[in-house]
């Protein structure tokens, strides 16, 4: 039985997504209509109560939450080379990761989705201000770590090959622009990522989950 | 050249210690007194810019963020099985351990340093509030995840050996009780808590960092 992924269009069960997806093994994309609320509704509950993508689902076992999923891919498809191999390298490359999953990507949850952090609407405009400042200048620490990859002679984030981070990348570069943060503002990221979008994987990925790379509107 | 961890009493590089401790390999454990501000100065900014604990660093190879610690740990002193070596059993704890990192730990910080995500005092009012009351239904969650251990017939959280998630759990145990949530009211995790710092390193760790294992004083 192929392996199937849950996802929703644009969020970052895009990095499970393009993993899968760079393997060239058949595997199932099921997408979630977040914005009809299914992930809240009972089938997609008794697949992950805790109403979140992406899950992968490998012979009737889930799997939630990217860390784990990523992980689960890389020692799937040791081929693809998703975490290196070397415990030292791995380890630089889970850091990153889970600085992007428990502090980049959350802050912009408080950008997009306040009411998950506060019930009273009268802070939501707090939450989404501060937190668009601090998003911004966690884009720039990204984009550091992008100008040392390139420093290192490395193509992608995370070393010779893509991988996790730069699937994240592109995710949390985009979020930005949604929130009003012009990804031009971090050309060396910016441009890191174009090249991902380039992948003939991803491209695919992008065209099934119907993505814009850049939703930033001056103005 | 031994292992040095750089960790704060009470704060989730409690977690790192107990395994470090396990093993009973000589290490470093070096305290950053976090109430002094000693993680915002130069000393330890050079470290780890982030200014976070727990901070690993090995032959001068720094690695920072707990699922990364953990993961190297594991990989480092396999003989410990601080995580399952099959591969949907790593995920499981993996993707438990990346929840509680990214879940359930900032919704603490949401309530013992709102500053962090509101720069507007006049907020943290609402957001301590609110998130107690998250954070008392993801202690369910957790209660529901040591009973659901215990069903299985398992020692310790993540399966038949100590590993990070029983480190954690006491963790996010004892800052429930410094929310003011009684941990008596979620008997099966407090058990499980009370068993794991009964453990002769668990509790040399306790020690060296001078916890109380509950704060929690009665209204």
């Amino acid at each position: 039985m192929p392996l199937k992924l849950y996802y929703a269009p644009g969020a970052c069960s895009f990095v499970p997504h393009t993993l899968l997806e760079a393997t060239g093994e058949p595997y199932e994309p099921l997408m979630v209509k977040i914005h009809k609320g299914e992930h809240y509704e009972p089938p997609y509950k008794s697949v992950n109560p805790r109403s979140q993508v992406p899950t992968l689902v490998d012979e009737g076992e889930v799997i939630t939450q990217i860390v784990a999923i990523v992980n689960y891919l890389a020692e799937r498809f040791p081929r693809m080379g998703f975490l290196p191999a070397e415990p030292l390298a791995k380890a630089r490359v889970l850091e990153t990761l889970a600085w992007m999953n428990n502090t980049v990507h959350p802050t912009f949850t408080h950008i997009f989705m306040p009411q998950k952090f506060a019930d009273n609407p009268a802070v939501h405009g707090d939450l989404k201000r501060y937190n668009t400042q601090l998003y911004r200048g966690m884009l720039g620490e990204l984009q550091a770590l992008a100008a040392a990859a390139q420093a290192r002679g490395w193509a992608w984030l995370g070393g010779e090959r893509f991988g996790p981070l730069d699937a994240y990348a592109l995710t949390l570069l985009r979020w930005g622009s949604i929130a009003g943060i012009d990804p031009a503002g971090f050309p060396v990221l910016w441009a890191a990522v174009q090249r991902t979008a380039a992948l003939p994987h991803v491209a695919r990925v992008i065209e099934r989950e119907r993505l814009q790379l850049n939703l930033y509107r001056p103005g």
